[in-house]
């Protein structure tokens, strides 16, 4: 039995996120290169992983590791930098002013899509262009502005405070993942010593599977979440239904059209249904799924974070809310510079039972 | 370029959930069993992927098709049952008295589990355990109860409006989507006409993964969450992390650490960062994540959800809210008993700006 090996996943969703390989005793270490990425070096996950690939390539390929190995880090600061340069490994920067959330269209995210051979030019193109477009201070030409202030009002003065990303789309499913991070841990804040929080929370759905899954609590549920959902025009493939079982009334009336077309007719009908139900909805239309409409999708919706952190009154650039369960953790391994969090979390009460199933 | 060929999977999820093979040309269709999941046999997706699918197999196989397929499905009713019958297809029973997200543990979820080589006999036998355990009227000994008395009772007293299930187990991943179906379909309702609508948001975390990315938001957004973890006490692999770069601060405490402790610190110190400020969370601990806990865990989310829906005064085995879109995608569709549909779809107000990016 092959044991795990970790591989770090340079993902679009930013710092943290890994990816276990199986078996990963298949992999000829002797081929494989290995993208290290974390801004401040020093996220406890992706740390340990760097050093289960090291040990592991060291033992493969002894004094070469550096040849298996890029990083992509601060340009100056934390562990990584400084490894990178004691061992000359290639590094790439994150500029220091692009925190991990707001960092896809760096080398976090760019890196890894030119290693699939996607069109990067036309990516951070696409972004350029609507970053462009989201300058003017007219609110109704603005759509990142539009989006924000919508969300913002939704929330605020109407009680929804969960707003939906779904996604009509296998190709688009992950961006509704990845908005998840930019608005949960940019607009999630307290304001001042005291405030109980502020911040809505986001949720993906994917159309049309969570039909069966999320919809009836959006349409029936209590009238606190807004849907936004994205519709790409063009249809991949245009695949059409078999005219099979045309006697029988569950399959008749399917044949002749389209998988594509029955895809939208049923987001329409969804957002049909909910705003017939009184349930405020909206949606994002994409012309087609590719690098280009990625680079617009992302830098819309990270402007219109950006925007909604004005609207809120709170700073959508930090996190300041995870820094005590890293400090705590620093604590139990026996990090030397842990010592007010390790004298903290002893004085936190234990639960004294125990939950097993 | 192959085109998209659809293929049902009767996942965990319930009905209506579809895998996309792309390139599926590769796919040696006259080794290929397709499996057709729907209780109804009505769901719009799952019978547009079956016509593709059956058409790709006539042209296949001609007049063995029907060694190609099978179903899951009503054992009397509906269109799949009609062609089962017909054309002598395989065909396993859902009991119509089980609906869609509480199918997993019915050849819905049995079949796929039993082909992929799990143990379906633990898995059932786990399931009967906990529902043994479950019939207790003493709530401290009824984990369900305990479980659903909480959530209940923190949505309605505390104003805990979303219930987090976050495993820190990347095979338990799934666990939590599927939660988020049982949970939102099962609660989310109206009780009487004009009733705005009750029940509780499920959302779905992993750990350690959603530490950067939603843990900020559930420590300093509005105290409008709970948070179930899900731990699993034995470590599946016994990884020490090598003792490389110990004199670097970021990394040297790591070493001689294993990962799957790492990952339980985190774990403990998230749970006591939160209730360090104040935010309620519980830990579902399982021993390990094979085919017995599985059915555990199963079983007791289900009875948790029913016990729910008792407390909240709704019935959680209907999903009447989903019958509108249903409805007017027929009628988009031009199925010949949607007329009344058709009548309400075209007295809609549509939307008369497009939102493009």
């Amino acid at each position: 039995m092959g044991d795990d090996v970790p591989k770090n996943c340079s993902s679009h969703l930013g710092c943290g996120k890994t990816v276990f390989v199986r078996d990963a005793d298949r992999l000829d270490l002797g081929r494989a290169l290995f993208i290290v990425t974390s801004k401040s070096g020093g996220t406890a996950e992706t740390m340990a992983q760097y050093l289960v690939v090291r040990a592991r390539l060291q033992n493969a390929v002894g004094n070469d590791v550096s040849r298996h190995l890029a990083f992509v880090t601060d340009p100056e600061k934390g562990a990584l930098r400084t490894i990178a340069r004691a061992e000359k490994i290639p590094a790439l920067d994150i500029p220091p002013n692009v925190g991990g959330r707001y960092s896809v269209l760096t080398p976090v995210g760019v890196l890894p899509a030119a290693l699939t051979g996607m069109d990067t030019a036309a990516l951070l193109s696409g972004a350029a262009e609507i970053a462009k477009r989201c300058e003017t201070s007219e609110l109704s030409k603005n759509p990142a502005g539009t989006f924000a202030m919508l969300q913002f009002l939704a929330d605020t003065k109407l009680g929804r405070h969960i707003h939906v990303l779904m996604p009509y789309s296998d190709p688009l499913r992950d961006i509704a993942d990845w908005f998840v991070q930019l608005w949960a841990e940019s607009l999630g804040k307290h304001r001042t010593t005291g405030d109980p929080g502020i911040g809505p929370t986001p949720l993906a759905a994917l159309g049309a599977t969570d039909q069966h899954s999320k919809v009836q609590l959006f349409m029936e549920g209590p009238p606190d979440k807004t849907v936004s959902f994205i519709s790409v025009d063009e249809e991949l493939v245009k695949l059409e239904i078999p005219k099979l079982h045309s006697d029988v009334k569950e399959l008749g009336y399917l044949g002749g059209h389209r998988l594509g077309e029955l895809l939208d007719i049923e987001r329409r009908a969804t957002a049909g249904a909910l705003a017939r139900r009184g349930r405020p909805n909206l949606t994002i239309h994409v012309e087609r799924p590719d690098a280009r409409h990625l680079g617009l999708l992302f830098m819309f919706l990270e402007i219109a974070t950006i925007y909604a952190g004005e609207l809120y009154g709170i700073n959508p650039l930090d996190q300041p809310g995870v820094e005590l369960g890293k400090q705590f953790t620093y604590a139990m391994l026996g990090r030397a510079d842990a010592e007010q969090a390790r004298r903290e979390w002893n004085m936190l009460p234990k639960p004294d039972a125990r939950f097993t199933i």
